[in-house]
Parts: structure tokens; C-alpha cells; sequence
């Protein structure tokens, strides 16, 4: 980790907001990536200098990673290959992409992080969940996020509104359902790098609520200027 | 498992020679795929339903895996991801082909398992041989072979053999010479279920040394009929 503040970091270490992790999390179709996206434009303005990523797929290897799972073919890949195979991603992108950004300073943000793999990934009939976080945490050298969003919704609603026929979207509404509740585990385990916000409020209201939280890193953002064009 | 039989099987267990894991290992250029093939022409000999497989690379995701691993664009697979992509092979290897086929009963042979997982990616200087170990051992289910035989020779006088330029090989002799001794420890640890035989002796004498090993689980066979064609 360099020269990053530590976990606990004390208001001296906060002095520059530089090298944070900011990751967003939740099911399909809950509002991520417009968030991201406003994020982006929030530090932009704010001349923050950053790094905007997402899982699976933001590297080399993981662009190949992604395919392969989410082909047709790909069909009777076994649960604990899914599994490796999207720690695998993760483990690439931490050290190809996140690690290097928050060495250098930058704010990371992902669409998407390991909290993803171990509800989807963790939470089917055929994987302890213990043991997919211990290789999650493995792969990724136990990086974790400064904060993470949850977006939190309920997959009943969500799952109606999918069009995208992908293997992971087929999977079904109890895995969804399962997901969410392990989403809100992690949460409620560590509520001081987690922020849950209820994915039905405006998108607007949203935005402001993450920008509010990223005060507490010294990150003063304002609104998107123009919301309507990103 | 089924009906297969504990590996601390009673004799009366033994009674029907059926579901035996049997994988050779060892180093590149040690004789292994001779070894493998002159065993499955003694198995075919003697009517023993078998299945001769390998690793890495012998399921439609193991091919693609195999691909990814050996591109030379993939020059920046960073080590946490190559070991789980070589676990993400064996993982689906175990579950698709491996597992089915002891469950049917039959003996499988396996040009390479999860020791070699080990060896290699766990003999670097990033990651920690336990971690990598512990990983292993949950992607294949921990299903572990009846007999591991390991040809074992030294890789200073195998190295200079080698033409291949794939990046495993091009890892240079220090992974090598670690990756033998990591192959002899195992050995060492549990020698109930390891035949290790020197490389360098004649590959009939090995192969001699591997039916008289398989008569323990009730495996009588026969030099295949001609070598020479193998």
C-alpha cells in the first residue's frame, strides 16, 4: 500500500485526500454505473485526480475472463471455476490496475468489487461462503475499499426490469434474492466503510448522499454540472 | 466419492479394481506422457476401464485456460491470477472428467494434478506455499489421487533439454529447482501414496516400477505387447 493512510487513519493522514477506494455494489439494474459515471464528474470538476474501473473485465485477462463466462458454451462451468475464474479477474485487476492507481494518489472508483464475487459466487447451493470470501481475500491481497456504496434493492422488483440474457442474470431470482442478503451482511458487519442507500430514492438524492460520505475523506464535490448529458 | 473406496481401504475393499486416482508428476522432459501412455496400453491389455487425462488444459474451459496462460500477450498475468487460472483448470477437470469417471468406476490416469499447482505456483517468490496449497485443495474438492508417481530427475540436466519457449519453461532453472523440491516434499510428507523413481533409469525399468506399485490395489498387468509403437 505504499505510502496510503492506513485503514484507521488518524485526521493528520486526511490531510490530502489522495489514494481512496470507493467501490459500488449491488444487484443488476439498482442505478451503479450512472453513479459512477456522476462520481466521475464530480471529481473531474473538482480536479481530483482519479481512476474510474469496473469487475469483471477491466484488464487484458479479465476482457478474456469475461467472455468465457459469460459464453454460451461456457455452460457447464462448475461453481468453484466460476468462482476462481472471477477471483482470478479481481486478482488481476488489483494488481494491474487498483494498486497502482492508489499508489500514485489517485481516487479509485470500480463498479463493482470482491464483494460482488463473494455474494454471487458464495451464496449458490454448492460453495461455503467462509471459503470463497478466504480465497477472495487472498486473491485480492486483502485490499479493501475505503468505502463501499451499497445500492441496496429488492431483486423481486429488480429482476422484472432485466432484459440481458447473460448466465449470471439467468441464474435466477433466489440467487439474486441470497445476494442481496449477503450484500447487507457486509454491510451491517462494518458500517463504518459501508454506505447503504436505498436504490429507489431519486438518482439525484443518491449522488448527494455519496458525495456527503466522501466529505469525511476530505473530498469536496459538488454536483455533476450537467447530470442530463452523462 | 460414491461407492469408491477410503483411501485407508481393507482389503475386502480391494476385492474389484475399480475408481483409482493414479497421476504421474515431475518436472518438464522427465518421461511422464511415455509413462502415461505405456500405462494405459497395460490397462487396455487387461481390459481395465480407464480414463487417460491432463493437466492443464483437458476440458473445453481447461483448452481456452491453456490458451490464455501459454499467449505471449499475456506476459503480465500477474502471479496471484495464474495460480488461480491453473486452479480454475483443475477445478473443472476434477468435477467434469476426474470425479465422473471414479464415480463410474474406472482407474484415471492424469499426466499432472494439483502437486504441480503447487510446485510451480507456489514456489515463486510472491506467493506463500500454504496460501497456494490451501486454495488447491479447495478448488479440487480435496479429492487427492490413490498413487502419485513422481519421475524425478534434475532439472539442471533437464533444463538444457527443453525446446518449448512457452513462459512456464521460460520461468528459468531457479523455478525448477524449487519446484523439485517442493514435488519431493510431498513425496516425503506422505509416502503411502507417492512412488517417486528416478528419472534417469531406463523408462521399461519405470514402468515396471509402476505396475508392481498398481498390484497393491489389485492391478495386474503386463508390459504392453509392443513399446516400440507407443
Amino acid at each position: 500500500m505504499g505510502d496510503l493512510p492506513a485503514r484507521n487513519a488518524t485526521p493528520k493522514d486526511l490531510a490530502m485526500p489522495k489514494g481512496r477506494f470507493i467501490v459500488f455494489e449491488g444487484g443488476d439494474t439498482v442505478g451503479k454505473s450512472t453513479q459512477v459515471r456522476w462520481l466521475a464528474a464530480s471529481l473531474e470538476q473538482a480536479n481530483v485526480p482519479h481512476l474510474i474501473t469496473f469487475e469483471p473485465g477491466a484488464t487484458w485477462l479479465g476482457g478474456h475472463l469475461r467472455q468465457l463466462l459469460l459464453d454460451p458454451d461456457s455452460g457447464d462451468i462448475c461453481p468453484r471455476s466460476e468462482a476462481l475464474l472471477y477471483l482470478a479477474d479481481k486478482a488481476q485487476h488489483v494488481a494491474e490496475l487498483i494498486q497502482p492507481a492508489l499508489e500514485q494518489g489517485l481516487v479509485v472508483v470500480s463498479d463493482r468489487y470482491v464483494d460482488s464475487a463473494i455474494a454471487y459466487q458464495g451464496s449458490g447451493r454448492e460453495l461455503a461462503r467462509e471459503q470463497v470470501t478466504a480465497v477472495a481475500r487472498w486473491a485480492t491481497d486483502d485490499l479493501r475499499p475505503d468505502l463501499t456504496v451499497l445500492l441496496d434493492a429488492d431483486p423481486d422488483a429488480a429482476v422484472a426490469t432485466l432484459t440481458a440474457k447473460d448466465r449470471l442474470e439467468s441464474a435466477g431470482l433466489a440467487l439474486h434474492r441470497r445476494a442481496r442478503q449477503a450484500f447487507l451482511e457486509f454491510a451491517a458487519a462494518d458500517p463504518a466503510h459501508y454506505l447503504v442507500i436505498d436504490a429507489r430514492l431519486p438518482r439525484e438524492t443518491i449522488a448527494a448522499q455519496v458525495r456527503d460520505r466522501l466529505a469525511a475523506f476530505n473530498l469536496k464535490l459538488s454536483p455533476p454540472s450537467d447530470m442530463l448529458e452523462l
